[in-house]
């Protein structure tokens, strides 16, 4: 993919100063460009490195004035920012735009494939699936028997979707992320063992939800484990059966939800997180990474954090911070206790 | 799979009260059951759904007696929570019913396959591998040299079991779970890089054990990591080289155990727990989420929190809550070095 | 695989003292080993094992002297310890000694495959990939558009690596790794909604790097994310976009590194550690399993631990320690405020 600097600023609505033939292949860092990058100049922080980038072209605001002489191919654009947001999307869109169906690959007769999509070699779609339209359905991907995708799906490689689960529309999981696996869920028997207790239940992903690479979303015991439209979950997440995360809330990696715990709307949860199971966190709460949550939050919008008694951001901070000089503190109050003991015996 | 309340009441052994050629094609919560569901009310306390439910037909004990009058079709049975716990068996069996042998395959000619076994399409069995009987080989499992599985064995899409482990009845390895990949062994060079230290053991699962999915089981370096039979590990545990794992022992999602730990028999460790390496944990212990277990556990069946000074579950409460209202301990110790000062200067 | 006690001493510059045409078909410890199996003795601490062990040959140093009657053969070599290192390795390279090219798979007609690669069925090389030398590609791999690939690189089944990407030489990269999923980036809008920052940079795996299953390295939003030459990651990682880590360090599992972050050379990082972003760890530095990170580590080669105000190892195992009699010490203070209350009212 290679493009002139004319052909961009067409896109981009932009003008041109210097060679508009110079070619560009990919997007780098000002200060990393090398020749054959188009870089950008939006924070005037990096004003220096324009002066002496390898870049071959430099997107930059119309208002911009150069203080010395530039080497760089110069476009410029209402908002150099903006266009660059512009330029990573069409440049996605490009390296994403899979087309065609790839052999071999398995496809159950009973499955219906809408129009317009990718299906990749070694994927798997079983009995009754059914899959919307422009679909990319990556390689070695396996979607069981009655999984509904909506429309404009993404799976990449080596995503597995257990029966029964359904997908909204414009959903992307990364690869070895799993959907739909058994809930943890075991009947002790008096002698010790444990006895399996069925998991019939599926799993919900609503429209634009993202999920990250090797997450893994359990099926519900019975009814539904339900990401909520637009949330945003990184990698390596641990969500739990019955789960449900709200719309539009973010988690970071690594973080674990255990069973039918009810995170709202909105809310931001830091990495490495853990929730017990059975609580409700408000809508808006922001949770610090590392915490471990063992109770409802039912205080809408606020900072918490610490484990497990786990309070605001604040008072955890100036609890973590009291506990970094408690050596201290014991020092002083077991000089204390002997200055006490010297004045009871003068008192006495 | 649609049943009548008829054909339900035979597989129960009770008694439709109500039309019972009503017919259902799901298990639901009473609270939340649609038209088409069956469920069930085992707990008084959920008596007043009965009379609003949607649910075309109930499963209630013998002895129930109807406060209201009821629209669905009641089937009457011994006890409504054995009952629910048949039905949910015998659907999540149907469910799971797979068989046959997909194509395309990849079995290698000295491997063996036992009677009734399923094998799905892209899935991997290498040379040398020996597969029990009723196994269920779900699409892109991998397999490899001189594995060796049991009966009745399920392994879901995308599981990769490396070389000369072994595997036995009854295991259910679910999607995304890796058995026997290198234990993280690597000795240091004076020139400050590392020599991999070659990992030539193997893992064991013995009967009755489940895997959670993306877990990861490391083979030992020399000898074996065993889970010993009917242990429960929950998602994307670290279980890592020359690990044992007890008998019935159950252990929820992301905890990682580092080499040659050996935890016991009938031991609950909660989420997002690590252990130290060379440890042993006492049979019967308890360990709640998070901890951090640094030593031996060696007083059986008790509970244990915190770390790296774990101690047990509840001194770890009280210096927990302690922790939370530490800044007022300071400031009070804070005063009383006023006091004393002033009182020092009352007595000389 | 069989070979002799006197094969054996030939590989391994030995002499046999018994019997040198004994068979031996793997390796096991002194106090496990079974007949067929051959064994060493390093440490005098295991002495009284050489006595009883099934074991049908043990290497021991040249210099050994038994004080009790062998039932094994014996091989004598200089040093035992280094001796054994060169028969597992040996015995590692015969197991991993995968070769040719298994059907079905798919190769992209304009990807480029070096000499001598092992090429498994259902693997997947994208259009423009560059594989080098003697690589194995296991089972169930894919391979995206433009990945590169150096010689003598090992994926093992089900790893993916996403587009772009490149990999050095003698790399390992266990099951169901992800090489190149998006970073963690949205953009808040004003309604709440996010939307994705497209993510069009790659990772680099240099080499000699290893990385452990089921770990997931994002790709860099723009540039690159960096895994240096040398270090070892083990499973379960997560690594964020943009993120470095130095030559040869090693970092245990379940750690989280979030974006930006900068890790050193030479640095030992524990277990379930999390680091938050755009932070720089000094080379030569150790972190104490389950620390969390917020900013960052000046000093080089300093042990450090704790979470969030973490401190040096050796603080905050004081902390820790202290932390842990709160509880004493809350009422050591009460006890103190009653004294001097006293006290109070004598002086006055």
């Amino acid at each position: 993919m290679q493009f002139t600097a004319h052909e961009i600023s067409l896109l981009l609505n932009g003008t041109v100063e210097g060679d508009p033939q110079v070619t560009v292949s990919r997007l780098a860092k000002i200060e990393e460009a090398t020749a054959g990058s188009i870089s950008f100049l939006a924070n005037p922080k990096y004003e220096q490195y324009l002066y002496t980038t390898d870049a071959s072209a430099v997107l930059v605001n119309n208002d911009f004035v150069a203080a010395e002489p530039v080497k760089a191919t110069l476009i410029r654009v209402e908002n150099a920012y903006s266009a660059i947001t512009v330029l990573l999307e069409r440049y996605n869109t490009i390296k994403l735009n899979k087309s065609g169906i790839e052999q071999p690959n398995f496809v159950h007769p009973t499955a219906k494939v809408g129009d317009d999509c990718y299906i990749g070699a070694f994927s798997y779609i079983g009995q009754g699936a059914r899959i919307g339209k422009k679909c990319k359905i990556y390689p070695n991907v396996y979607i069981a028997d009655n999984v509904v995708l909506g429309d404009n799906v993404t799976l990449f490689p080596g995503v597995t979707v257990y029966f029964d689960c359904v997908i909204g529309n414009n959903v992307i999981v990364h690869s070895g992320a799993i959907i739909g696996s058994d809930g943890f869920g075991f009947a002790p028997n008096p002698d010790g063992t444990y006895s399996k207790i069925a998991q019939i239940g599926n799993v919900i992903l609503e429209d634009d939800v993202e999920v990250g690479s090797n997450t893994t979303i359990d099926r519900a015991t019975m009814g539904s484990t339900i990401i909520r439209k637009g949330a945003k979950l990184d990698n390596l997440l641990q969500i739990a059966h019955n789960v449900e995360i709200g719309s539009n809330t973010v988690i970071a990696a690594q973080t674990g939800i255990s069973g039918s715990t009810k995170v709202g709307d909105n809310c931001v949860i830091g990495g490495q997180v853990g929730m017990v199971g059975h609580i409700s966190i408000a809508k808006g709460s922001q949770i610090m990474a590392k915490s471990g949550i063992n109770k409802n939050i039912v205080e809408e919008n606020k900072k918490w954090g610490g484990t497990p008694f786990f309070t605001t951001y604040m008072d955890n901070m100036r609890n973590e911070a009291a506990a970094s000089h408690l050596p201290a503190l014991e020092k002083k109050v077991l000089e204390l206790e002997k200055v006490i003991a010297e004045l009871k015996k003068s008192v006495q």
